[in-house]
């Protein structure tokens, strides 16, 4: 795709895609791309990406700020695409029309972050960028390892010391140079930008590089794809998202603006936000219906979502203003229930992941979700992500002697 | 698909699909399932399985002993079909015409195990089973439960007590009833069979039910659509897959016995099994040339091939002798060298899994593989699944202190 310019998403500058590296030089706010929607309309008939055989994101490269990335038969071609599973009994039990769970685990990393990972990192391939840096929790950390791996970028990842072992080890493995912050997420943030500068290395940062939502908007286009075409046009969907940074919510409402701007959806679904209790800073400022988003000390079981200062919290709170939707806070202990009921089903989601399904569940409860539309949850990563927070979720499994005598005083 | 009749891969005594269950009655060896190869020909022509819209192991069910499952937008569905990545650096270092990895880490449990439960799960749903036990290290148990959940089937889980955590906490997760046994592998198989007995639950056990080969096989028609079809009918491809049990290479055999039965391919690819050295009794049978399995006591970092006794080891070395194959050892250290090679192209294994690219390594080297083959490697399962042993073949991170000062140090 052609992009027409960038465009800051506070006071509303526009740039040239040259000019502008990052954040807005006036106010350091977030940049949005826009895409040369007339010429995608003279250019590409939406028919030939719902036939494309491409079963990954680069279905949608006409919709995309970069040219075909090659790299066919690495990991760079398997993300996106992701299932959707209809599980019979919690639609049964949320009493709900239809229930949909994207899972986004069969992803390379088994995280939503290789979409970003995947569109940033092919794009600094080919402006001939050769090393990759980013603040991390874990799951953008290890995305962008993996990516870097699939490709032949170097990739340098901070991540916070506290981040789970599972997620360390994947950077590690991927080869990626890693170095464990001792501070938390914000300072790490922080510390990747200086780096960056001074080391000359592409900054990756969700909620900074304007590119991660270009990644992150390919999961619209999947439920565009999977669920839109098929409800009635008057059937409004709602899609509930963890947030954290708020860069995954602002991705997916980018997807849907790009398909209503084109035409090819008729009205925006209903984005609905899910913050942790612990780290609730862009939930409050909705709540309070404040623009002011006033930094947390955050503290919860969901790290990927677990985070002070959210770099992306003003499109977040857009994007939930824009489509009409809502936030809801969930506690830990309706985090690890939520873990339960999904592996009941046969999914396995990471806290964060299953934040989103704990909001779903506390807001039909609540009444601030309306239980007449259907809905689709984003089970954003896998529970084998970090194990000792899901084990928390559930009781100790029994011992028993290797005989039949001692299982039968269990059964 | 029809069946024709089961048959004992020892004493070739036939039965009927009803009159036996698991085992040979005479001699207790291991079932065949041998199809109605006639009534295929007739009614399957395989240009409809190439254009199969399911991106599933259910595009191959006319080559399956079951009815259509339904289950459909459940992960029962989402069951195979994994990707091949062409990594070009670990080509070029083995100096091989042609490498591909076959990834089983996107299924959803997160390994190949996923191919045998959806197939046996599905098809005892279909006979009216409403508990099904297994006896499993983790990999097996976990796509027992996780198949288990999505089809709404109960499952008991027997595993050994030093199981690693990822694959125990899946397991609870995924809501099945869990029995950590105080003893091995070896010993909590046994008592399966003892608890199936008594409690008339189904037993999965791999090695035992006859129809695990029959799911494991479609991982044969996968390599065939997605590689021998491309391939010249002179090239013979090596296919490299780690073994323990022996179920696998005994699956992936049966599922390339069909296609030349059917006419489908013109030779058998070359089975090369790779086994641990801690855990090498069906490649010491090989390498003595003797049909005699000897139990060891297996100690290997690679939990997925830790066994004792193989379940299959008699049918494991018939898989490789027919199809002029070979055995490879190889060490913990070679394990974990090859975890971190794959890491590099961006493919994350469990040491169980990397065992198959450690022993294609080691045998390019020692020419007991010939350079001149394309090469399929089979990665058996996530590397998520046991971050434990992952970590052992990394170096641990750099601690930094949150400041450019301190970043510097190190770059």
């Amino acid at each position: 795709m052609k992009i027409s310019h960038l465009q800051c998403s506070l006071c509303k500058t526009t740039f040239s895609p040259n000019e502008v590296i990052y954040t807005c030089p006036h106010d350091g706010a977030n940049i949005d791309v826009i895409p040369d929607y007339e010429n995608i309309q003279q250019t590409v008939d939406f028919k030939e990406i719902l036939s494309s055989p491409r079963q990954s994101i680069w279905r949608y490269l006409p919709l995309l700020p970069l040219s075909d990335p090659g790299f066919e038969a690495t990991p760079l071609h398997r993300v996106g695409w992701t299932p959707i599973y209809a599980p019979k009994q919690l639609t049964h039990q949320l009493n709900v029309p239809s229930l949909w769970i994207k899972d986004e685990s069969p992803n390379p990393s088994a995280s939503f972050k290789d979409r970003a990972s995947a569109v940033v990192l092919a794009k600094a391939s080919q402006e001939g960028v050769r090393t990759v840096v980013v603040a991390s929790t874990g799951n953008a950390g290890a995305a962008t390892a993996a990516m870097g791996a699939a490709i032949g970028l170097d990739t340098v990842i901070l991540a916070p010391k506290n981040a789970p072992p599972a997620k360390i080890a994947q950077l590690l493995v991927f080869g990626a140079r890693v170095y464990l912050v001792d501070g938390n997420y914000d300072q790490a943030f922080e510390l990747s930008i200086a780096a960056s500068k001074e080391f000359g290395w592409y900054n990756r940062n969700t909620g900074y590089n304007p590119y991660t939502t270009e990644g992150k908007k390919t999961a619209a286009f999947e439920i565009w794809e999977q669920v839109l075409l098929n409800l009635a046009p008057e059937q409004t969907l709602n899609i509930v998202i963890p947030v954290g940074d708020g860069n995954i919510i602002t991705g997916i409402h980018k997807g849907f603006k790009d398909l209503l701007r084109l035409g090819w959806i008729e009205h925006m679904p209903r984005l609905i936000g899910v913050q942790a209790n612990g780290s609730a800073a862009i939930a409050d400022a909705w709540q309070t219906n404040s623009h002011e988003i006033v930094p947390v000390q955050a503290n919860t079981i969901a790290d990927s979502i677990s985070v002070n200062l959210p770099r992306d919290g003003w499109r977040a709170l857009r994007a939930v203003w824009e489509s009409n939707g809502c936030f809801v806070k969930v506690s830990d202990g309706e985090i690890l229930t939520a873990i339960t009921s999904l592996g009941k089903a046969g999914i396995f989601a990471e806290p964060a992941a299953a934040a989103a399904y704990a909001g779903l569940v506390k807001g039909i409860n609540d009444g601030s979700i309306s239980r007449e539309n259907p809905v689709m949850v984003i089970n954003t990563g896998s529970g084998l992500k970090d194990i000792k927070a899901c084990m928390q979720a559930v009781a100790q499994a029994q011992i028993v002697e290797p005989n039949i005598q001692s299982l039968r005083k269990f059964i």
